[in-house]
């Protein structure tokens, strides 16, 4: 589904944005930090089990209600001839617990250190399993 | 509806990721070049009005059936204390020629000296309405 190319861009990226559309087609967009392996994106909750019991984040009840997603990666660089972007869309899983749950989390470690001095272990993860990818301009990786 | 430091974190950025949602709930997510004033977000349409006859852009047509849009501007930092992001919520208009219309190309030329020796004049603008702000973060403009 991703291209090498377009997998190349994405892992050379920091941070993505994440669109969901609510029940009579609001959609909610926010960055994340994600990690991609084979044919999913990850990315990991920073709410704790408790809270999201009770007032589970927008983003989660807008993927309970519809699990269909987007999100972009891109460069900005004022010479226009840099731009480019990956979109992903896809449907989004709610991962509890579980081996995939834990290599999904394995995975964020290893791209962001930042998260190595935070209890990340309980939290849930979402997988957006990827089922189209449009994509834009300049990909190019070398730097 | 934008606080004042909502508005200044929108202006100290150069790129907003905007979120249309199709019918049948399938979220739609592009980086965009915008301005914004009063109580409007506004940007161009990188594409000729023959083009936009013939076969309309996707978020053209996604916002011709659902004119609620919401796009985010944020910030990415290795130092997460750095992070932070406003999302608007809105209705989207398209704006064909008029006084408004003028208006926003100038205030995108304003920004954007990239557009300069472009001719955009005849090209369509989105006004996003603002209905709904939502920030998270570190918000602060000073470097």
């Amino acid at each position: 589904m991703l291209t090498d190319q377009a997998r190349g861009f994405l892992n050379s990226h920091r941070v993505a944005r994440f669109a969901t559309a609510e029940h009579g087609g609001q959609p909610h967009v926010v960055p994340i930090c994600y990690a991609v392996y084979d044919n999913s994106v990850y990315f990991t909750i920073d709410e704790k089990p408790k809270q999201l019991r009770d007032k589970p984040l927008k983003r989660i009840r807008n993927l309970q209600i519809n699990p269909h997603v987007a999100l972009v990666v891109d460069r900005y660089e004022e010479d226009w001839t840099q731009l480019g972007w990956v979109m992903v869309q896809g449907e989004a899983a709610l991962l509890d617990d579980g081996e995939e749950h834990t290599k999904a989390q394995r995975l964020l470690k290893a791209r962001y250190p930042q998260l190595h001095g935070m209890q990340i272990g309980d939290l849930p993860v979402i997988a957006v399993r990827i089922t189209r990818v449009v994509s834009w301009g300049n990909l190019s990786t070398a730097s």
